[in-house]
């Protein structure tokens, strides 16, 4: 009798944005007519700057002859794309980061989700609380976990509260653990870690001996000065943090895949027996074995996004994403919102209204003003109270949210 | 201390194609002039058909504008991309697959992969033997095995081995399994498993409530009659058969990436409390949580291979490769080698020159023909004194190719 991974069994209701939709479809087929304004999923709407789609486009013409065609890309991302990576994500921002260090897939929600695989079984994992979905439910579901509680939370994870009271801070675990997923720009506070902090952060993990899976898939929205971009700005941090980027909020790829993700050469983990064995090769073995690379159009798009061209253009789309999180910060805050992030995110983290928990804010702005957030409890029991908006939309349709919420 | 996933540390040297790469690499750079003709890793190198190029260039384009850009694609696959397989690859042929049961993917490795992880950890396991590496070491690094022996058959695993005796067709295992693989056409032995010799394994399958893993991604080369095309030809398959189907052999997607796999609705594990549980609804909730979706172009393109100009240049696409396997059939065996496959299946397996194993005999053809094919002990131990040569090359490759080997 073939058994099933009962680990699944133990998730919460469904992934947090398949739900969203459900209810959200659920609406729109009870009121057809409603036009419902999403600042839900965070989902780009803007179309690909010009010299991305053409460079995807000559490399699919590439592919039409036999002369020029290619067949499997190195399951780590080709040779042109890995060092474009190294030298314009880090080398010019001063960090080191060799090309061979790079991996290249088809989103961070995989790697994000992908990147326990490499550790023990019984490795303890430190979430923030709120904390952005896959990261929990990817442990939950390789059994990492005893069942979860009412709030939503499970035996043997240790969650970190980020509350207003800690300015959305991660504290330190009272406990020790082994493995750490930190998001900065944080999805979804829209809070952005302090260099003090981080560098509090590494020398943590390198006292504990633990890893650090930094995601920093929203780097790009960091506006403000001396905050920092990659955490291997903080000295040690090569010893013990996994970085991630995408281009899906950046180049706007959410329907394109195309992110990556770096593994220090210097970065180890432990056998029981105490050998330390490196995280590259385990990862390198584990892309190897369950992918086969991005496709060939893919990569030459987000190579691209590297010329000058391109870079304009995809600083542009962030500066417009920005504009649309800095309006909306400023009407809900006139409307009487509390309102975090949105300066160097493009989310906007608000308190609900006084004693509506998150889920009923959530159901009240869709039957009421037909815009789709995202409930904070949905992403940890200390995300009740709060709901997410995100800046991703037409600035029409943001002006538009803004006016119904505030004749709420 | 973060502890790593010691089941990594028991895999075999490294994941075939890759250490194959690297003999390759070493001899190419110790013989720069050397002219190497590739027949190992059965990648396609003829330019994909002008309607698939056409359709992902147009997908590609609107992506530039605001108007008709696409976000997110759902993790299960485009509607559009999931009806056409519904219809195109089942319907016409008399089998029910619907939409809903089918899930696009970026490859069929990737999915053959990654399908273990809804499963229990202490799944038994069968493989054929010779069998794709991918099976064997996605469960190895999940745990379910003990180590290898020198042959390099792992603890725990249930080996299925298919030989010249048996007309390379699995046997049933001496034991109860509850997960089972079976590819047809084979890789590596070209082979095409009877409707007579299926039939028995969905019944043993019925039987014991386990379930087939039926990797069909070389279906499109079935030219012979009555054969089975899918597994769900065999009455009460559905029960007990997840089916992966590929584009990349077919229209020539290695580098483009694009792969599905069908998950029926009738389709059951169970709890160890012997409740039955859908196997659909927990790869929906894998897929859902730790991939995002192919490429909104790469699904265009698969797309339009169902069209009539696709599918007739996909048509052409195989039948230059299986008539590269004839030519390479016809001068191997009169060379005086033992050939089997070739007829049904892009991939030639025959037997190593007496006395000669087949890493030996790789490395003979490497370095005195100049031409690359693969190991059969790649492929497990019963592929010891076995050879496999791919068909996918250009015609002058080919004939070269032969040349060399009738001259040694």
């Amino acid at each position: 009798m073939a058994h099933v991974n009962e680990s699944y069994l133990k998730l919460q209701a469904g992934y947090l944005f398949p739900e969203i939709g459900r209810r959200v479809n659920a609406f729109a087929t009870a009121n057809p007519d409603a036009d419902i304004i999403r600042l839900g999923i965070g989902d780009v709407v803007k179309g690909i700057p010009r010299a991305i789609i053409d460079a995807m486009k000559a490399a699919a013409e590439e592919l039409a002859h036999d002369e020029t065609f290619r067949g499997y890309p190195s399951e780590q991302g080709l040779d042109f794309l890995r060092e474009a990576i190294s030298e314009h994500e880090y080398r010019i921002a001063g960090v080191d980061v060799g090309a061979d260090e790079v991996f290249v897939s088809d989103g961070s929600k995989c790697d994000a989700g992908n990147i326990q695989e490499i550790f023990a079984a019984d490795t303890v994992i430190a979430l923030t609380d709120p904390v952005y979905p896959v990261y929990c439910d990817s442990n939950v579901m390789a059994g990492r976990t005893g069942v979860a509680d009412a709030d939503g939370r499970y035996e043997r994870m240790v969650y970190l509260p980020c509350t207003e009271a800690n300015a959305f801070t991660p504290p330190l675990p009272d406990r020790h653990v082994d493995l750490i997923y930190l998001c900065s720009p944080n999805n979804p506070t829209g809070t952005v870690m302090q260099r003090d902090t981080l560098k509090t952060w590494v020398d943590y993990a390198r006292a504990e001996k633990s890893i650090i899976i930094f995601d920093a898939a929203y780097e790009g929205y960091i506006t403000e000065p001396d905050l920092p971009h990659s955490i291997y700005e903080i000295d040690g941090a090569r010893e013990v943090a996994i970085e991630m980027r995408s281009y899906s909020k950046s180049a706007g790829f959410t329907g394109t895949r195309c992110a990556f993700t770096i593994v220090p050469r210097e970065l180890k983990g432990y056998t029981v027996a105490g050998d330390a064995i490196e995280l590259h090769g385990l990862w390198n073995r584990r892309q190897s074995t369950k992918f086969n690379g991005v496709s060939y159009p893919v990569q030459r798009a987000a190579e691209a996004g590297y010329t000058p061209e391109g870079r304009a253009a995809v600083r542009d789309l962030i500066a417009f994403y920005l504009e649309n999180a800095s309006i909306m910060r400023e009407r809900l805050t006139a409307c009487g919102y509390t309102v975090h992030g949105g300066i160097n995110a493009p989310y906007l983290w608000l308190r609900a209204p006084e004693g509506c928990d998150s889920w009923s804010f959530f159901d009240q702005l869709l039957h009421n003003a037909h815009v789709v957030g995202t409930p904070g409890a949905g992403f940890g029991a200390a995300g009740e109270g709060f709901f997410r908006l995100s800046a991703f939309n037409h600035r029409p349709a943001i002006d538009e949210a803004m006016d119904r919420i505030a004749n709420l």
